[in-house]
């Protein structure tokens, strides 16, 4: 048996995972509320025992854990009984172990990281290449425990693609409710998945609304990013690698890329969870960034009142007019002791150049958000630059080839008089 | 000390590394020979003192270590002393985990593979997405160790992205000689790491040649395939990986994609290092898959002669009108018992698809073209379905978008009115 309950951020009800998830309740019964445009209200938080757990799941086991291999300590997941065990060869779905490159000094100092105190968290190499992975993993072992045979998400394409290939891995069917204006290579990703992609006519926000309505009329579970717990839930994972990745020897900051506020929640709650264990005292402060252009949770933290302003940014993973995981992340930034920091896009294409090339890890426009964030928080001292941070890279640059094309010009075709020229002399 | 000799496959001249590197060859001093449109004749094998390696690496030795940590046996890598050694934070740069894919019945069902007897070996979540940065990754090594700053290749788009992307994280110059029609995707990967493209006017094999001139009048190190012996050499170790995942339990068939025939012997000469380390006794047998539309090695094997003819296929990356290591593959082919056989692009596209949808793991073409051979395989009976099978998964669909474009149009845009007529009925 593995006990656990959802409770409600917003008015603290506690529920029992069979009143939740036999109606396929998502947001609380009582007070949860999905407006359009509006950040959800009633948020469910998935709990255990964790008194219970302490006994077997305690600091020296979590240091002999190897990143990535998150079944192996199945009581910590809401699957019940663990739906995995049922089937062995899906153990062997797991994310890779590229985790936390160390570079040499002279890389340090070429990204201006200038010391060996910071680490990248590299999430491009992925089962579908994006941190989205944590999450769908989860929800569709949830699906097939809940015996549905179809998951339905809204997606500016990273969590769609990724749904899309967790499902297909399943055996599930997948509905994928994109913005047109998804970047052609994640559409294409979708598609090769054999994915039901619904092109929606408007943005991320209307895609939500429409996936919301038509998944209750169909039956078929929906994935959205926040209201969906097991989103979050999964990716409390990443808590947790970096914690077996870094054996205990936490960062001081996190730099997380902010859109629904969903990661940077998932990592709060991970943190949480291992200090409900007994395994860590301190708590990272996690730094919240977004794009210039698409800053509602910087805002919400400044005013305490959420507006909605249509976002628009480069970063298409980060996105979000409306952050559905609002109320929940702002509590992650504060709690954590850390703050929000905005950056221009231009910020986040000169940090994308600058870990694409000075790396060779190949990131997208939200990915190297992160980056952007650290180097502009050292350049206004916002940060102690003699603690250690570490830096969140979310996705694969193959995944939005439109926005390296912007970098980029196709070269012209090679003539040997030219080179000559070039490097011969004449 | 690390002793290592230089032998060459045609006339079996050996010589000491000092006689190769410091002169900057790649083919054998007495005998070798790169003409325009042939194979390349006396490409250099590189040998250990396999009796003084038993001692430490024995098959307990192998049993113990993780796939993908190629540097837990340093003595098996022509470096002296193990250039990576010098400078611990590259020893971070390795494989990732994700290894021979497990899938349960029914996938395997859907797959065609009918039971549990056959697995996947996963290459496309590697650093920069395909099976080259196993040679990329050496090639560096070596560069840096005989202290020259860039690293050059001729590449259809793989070894060139690979190169680029492994050169980035070392420091290195890239320069990436590659025809005009490379897939963008790559091009822009390449261009991304930073990598200085050289778009040639022509086919591979003409890069192939430019690159070579130019690299020597350059000083460049030279990453052709096939004619850098380390680019073999670092191939070899997809078969340790194998035997590791396997925990020593190989398969019986080895489905390889083959173009230049670099992997497949490659992974040949790894086994055979195993066998000389007494690790093994039998050996899989080699299965050398290739488009009708480039199928050199296949005719050769056939006829015992080389005959040039263009290659034309959908699958990039095993396009080669001229496999410069023709010699050694189909020697790799005889020796290990196996066969050549070769598949219509039409069920490279089928076996891509299979792959996409029913197993989430994204590849491209060429990276297919291996289940499509097994599926030859099976229904011609050249195999024994009762014996084990693994199948190479090369390279990243992503790194193909148009490829996939060819298989998929993009949908109409979602409307309520469409979705209620297909789903809910009038």
């Amino acid at each position: 048996m593995n006990p656990y309950y959802y409770n409600c951020f917003n008015c603290h009800s506690q529920f029992s995972a069979s009143e939740i998830e036999q109606d396929l309740h998502y947001l609380c019964p009582k007070c949860g509320k999905a407006d359009k445009n509006k950040p959800l209200r009633g948020i469910l938080l998935i709990s255990y025992d964790y008194q219970q757990l302490k006994k077997s799941y305690d600091r020296s086991f979590f240091l002999k854990q190897t990143v990535g291999q998150m079944w192996r300590y199945p009581l910590l997941w809401p699957l019940q009984p663990p739906e995995y065990a049922k089937d062995p060869p899906f153990r062997k779905i797991e994310w890779k172990e590229l985790f936390s490159v160390d570079l040499p000094a002279t890389k340090m100092h070429e990204l201006r990281l200038d010391d060996y105190s910071v680490k990248l968290l590299d999430e491009t190499n992925n089962p579908t290449y994006s941190y989205k992975d944590r999450a769908s993993m989860l929800v569709a072992l949830k699906a097939r425990q809940l015996g549905l045979g179809a998951v339905s998400t809204a997606s500016t394409g990273n969590a769609a693609s990724s749904m899309a290939g967790i499902c297909a891995r399943f055996g599930l069917q997948a509905h994928l409710w994109v913005p047109e204006n998804i970047p052609e290579a994640k559409l294409m990703q979708i598609l090769a998945y054999g994915g039901q992609v619904h092109l929606v006519q408007g943005d991320y926000d209307t895609a939500f609304d429409l996936s919301l309505e038509i998944s209750q009329r169909m039956g078929w579970y929906n994935r959205n990013t926040a209201y969906n717990p097991l989103t979050m839930e999964g990716k409390k994972s990443g808590a947790f690698d970096i914690f077996i990745g870094l054996r205990g020897d936490l960062p001081d900051y996190i730099f997380v890329p902010v859109g629904d506020g969903v990661v940077i929640g998932g990592i709060y709650k991970g943190f949480c969870e291992l200090q409900h264990l007994g395994i860590i005292e301190d708590f990272p402060k996690l730094i919240a960034v977004q794009s210039s252009g698409s800053n509602a949770l910087i805002r919400f933290i400044q005013t305490g009142k959420f507006e909605f302003l249509p976002a628009e940014t480069i970063a298409d993973s980060i996105s979000a007019g409306v952050p559905r995981n609002l109320y929940f992340a702002a509590n992650a930034v504060r709690e954590s002791g850390g703050f929000a920091l905005e950056v221009d896009d231009a910020d986040i294409v000169e940090s994308q150049k600058l870990i694409n090339e000075k790396t060779g890890i190949l990131v997208e426009p939200a990915g190297a958000a992160s980056l952007a964030g650290y180097l502009k928080a050292k350049s206004v001292d916002k940060i102690d630059p003699n603690k250690k941070s570490m830096i969140l890279l979310t996705g694969s640059g193959l995944k939005d080839i439109d926005s390296l094309k912007r970098l980029h010009r196709r070269p012209d075709a090679f003539r040997t008089e030219v080179w000559q020229e070039r490097y011969v002399g004449e």
